[in-house]
């Protein structure tokens, strides 16, 4: 296929991109990213007669007298649904599921190269909750887990909770708890570079949105904040959640209620003012470099908006004793793809029923564990350093297993 | 993976068959037939940035603002969703989606090999028509086409109907169509084999379920039967299908609004005296081999059941010219891997929105130019002869241009 007109047209509105690089991104996608290929030919009619009518009437009918054996006779123990209706895309915003698309072939490009897994991009005409449980709901007989992407909140949440409340197969919102997990991962290491315990840190989570709750429910669940001398302040765009802000959404209600220990009141300044951590996850512009000179000594500062940081690391005053970005430009990059294929990949191993919470804290701590001396430029292994997933596979299996939440 | 004890018990419980044999397609199941790659490595930071972000949101926005793009940066063009509900598997009938799945991996198999096409096995939770349409309606935007497969009658009418009423996309039952068009396509050459008029022919239709409504309304359009001196007779479990029949669905009220021209009562036999064709799509022990002696002279029999034809060819008596099975082992293979992969092939490269008629009718026409000279024991091309699905899909885009019912 070559490349025709229309995509030269499109290229030419990605300026002011560099017109070099954006082709390059472009001719990678012409056809698409991902195919689906054969385990075996079929090259005359024995070959048909195993992999099609009549060989396979006989494992389908096993299948209906044993159905269990669905997870060793087919593809089903191998196989996850990334599942999006392209309501929340990067930070494109709710662009459909057509233009979804590319971004979920990349995803199952990364399930297959470092879990090893079969990621079946469903990108979905579904926006309502119920559309979306419906449709998650009728294909997991497919799947042996399903990974929501790019949905927007809070439906996410409430179709998160709901799939994984009908189904028997764990359901892993990845924006969420890809997140939550290399952030808590990070900050483990973090607080060990500067000598803080994790349980005494006063957080500031800028940006309530599916990721900033996510980060903040499982911090807590690790011990963050109430449960030593620290605390979690959530901030959204008017300002710090508190008691007094008014209705609030469920998951905003969170921050109030787990949160704010100190009662804080004000912007992200004063949430900052002798904080001991920023996690950024609003987006360029919210956070003045200035006000992180007011947070604790040996501050450390998770600026983690796509693609620009909320601050970038040359302009960070002398008291930011550690920072992370999403960027792979820069040291310390909190990126997803060091969670969700090994998240999976132990998830399937242990034929898993559900993603527990468990399961996220047994791959953040095997995830801190990789990196033996933690030093200010390297709190999280690198994306593309041998192991990762494997590490964190083992982890989740060994999880799963131990509490039992594994198919009989 | 080794084989268990488990899939050894199950093994054990597929006798009476040749126990090498089903150990052979047991063990080419484990672990599933298919799998999702990657048609790109992820080597490094700069691979990761150009299939995944930064570098794919520059395409999501180019999709964003041109969805028509979608066709050309993504897998869509080339990839057909394999939907299945797992309620009339084979000839196993309603096993469900898990014990469905094998059989729709096979079929993704060959959707590969003959089509060179991506296709997912997607097999559901969704036993009602309407519940089929939400999730066939959801799943739409991944997919260039939807070939539904194994749905029981008579909800697998509907769900075609409403899908394809509703999708811009074709949507293609091939347990009806795909049998049609290779049923037709045989027919026109035993036709000729005979010395008849395809238009004169006097056609006992036996089974009247989804392949056999779909197998008489081609013929039909094809100008068998009712256009010419010839007769479509349809025979269900209850006998001929004629106007004093009481209530009947609307897919066998076909039968008698547009066949049964001569008003024929009775069971099979009666359908046969002196008819020119016998469609069987029932089973074994529906046809009695001696009424087969009661049709007219050079009688065609396509005896479709499977696995076990309705009467064994060696057991033919001598007015039958020429025989068709299911089967392999026999001449004259009707069997829809002839038909699916060239026509989604065609549909495909002409953007079809639409698998209408006509494309069915060229699509037959097409397999059956494959024989040059028709003889008793070719009438049809062998299943693994080259180039039978590229002149199906030529013959399918030509027609899908020629009517213009192409995505803009």
């Amino acid at each position: 296929m070559t490349i025709t007109p229309s995509i030269d047209d499109a290229i030419d509105t990605a300026a002011p991109l560099n017109r070099a690089a954006v082709d390059r991104a472009f001719a990678l996608h012409v056809g698409g990213k991902i195919e689906v290929t054969s385990r075996a030919s079929i090259d005359g009619p024995d070959d048909l007669s195993l992999a099609y009518t009549p060989g396979v009437g006989r494992v389908s009918q096993a299948l209906a007298d044993r159905p269990q054996l669905v997870w060793e006779l087919t593809g089903r123990s191998n196989a996850v649904a990334v599942l999006s209706n392209g309501t929340a895309v990067l930070g494109l915003g709710d662009i459909g599921p057509e233009a979804a698309m590319p971004v979920m072939e990349g995803k199952a490009m990364l399930f297959k190269q470092f879990g090893g897994i079969d990621a079946y991009p469903i990108c979905v005409n579904a926006r309502t909750v119920d559309e979306m449980v419906a449709v998650g709901t009728a294909i997991a007989p497919t799947f042996g887990g399903i990974n929501l992407e790019d949905i927007r909140a809070p439906e996410c949440f409430e179709i998160e909770r709901r799939l994984q409340a009908e189904l028997d197969i764990p359901v892993f919102h990845d924006d969420q708890h890809g997140t939550a997990i290399v952030a808590l991962a990070a900050l483990r290491n973090a607080a060990e570079v500067v000598g803080k315990r994790l349980e005494d840190l006063t957080i500031a989570v800028v940006g309530t949105g599916a990721a900033g709750v996510a980060v903040a429910e499982l911090l807590d669940q690790a011990g963050v904040g109430r449960h030593g001398s620290g605390d979690i302040v959530g901030v959204d765009r008017a300002g710090i959640l508190h008691r007094e802000r008014g209705e609030l959404t469920p998951t905003k209600r969170w921050f109030v209620e787990n949160g704010n220990a100190a009662e804080r009141r004000g912007g992200v300044r004063e949430a900052l003012a002798g904080a001991d951590v920023l996690l950024g996850l609003s987006g360029p512009g919210v956070v003045e470099p200035e006000w992180l000179g007011e947070m604790a000594d040996d501050a450390i500062v998770f600026a983690m908006a796509n693609p620009t940081p909320e601050v970038m690391p040359e302009l960070m005053p002398d008291n930011v004793a550690v920072v992370a970005t999403g960027r792979s430009d820069f040291p310390n990059q909190i990126n997803n793809v060091l969670a969700f294929p090994g998240v999976f990949r132990g998830m399937l191993d242990a034929r898993a029923t559900n993603a527990g919470i468990e399961t996220k804290l047994a791959a953040a701590d095997a995830l801190a564990a990789l990196v033996e001396d933690p030093l200010p430029e390297r709190i999280i292994p690198g994306v593309f350093e041998a192991g990762v997933a494997e590490a964190v596979a083992e982890a989740v299996r060994r999880s799963v297993v131990r509490l039992g939440h594994v198919r009989r």
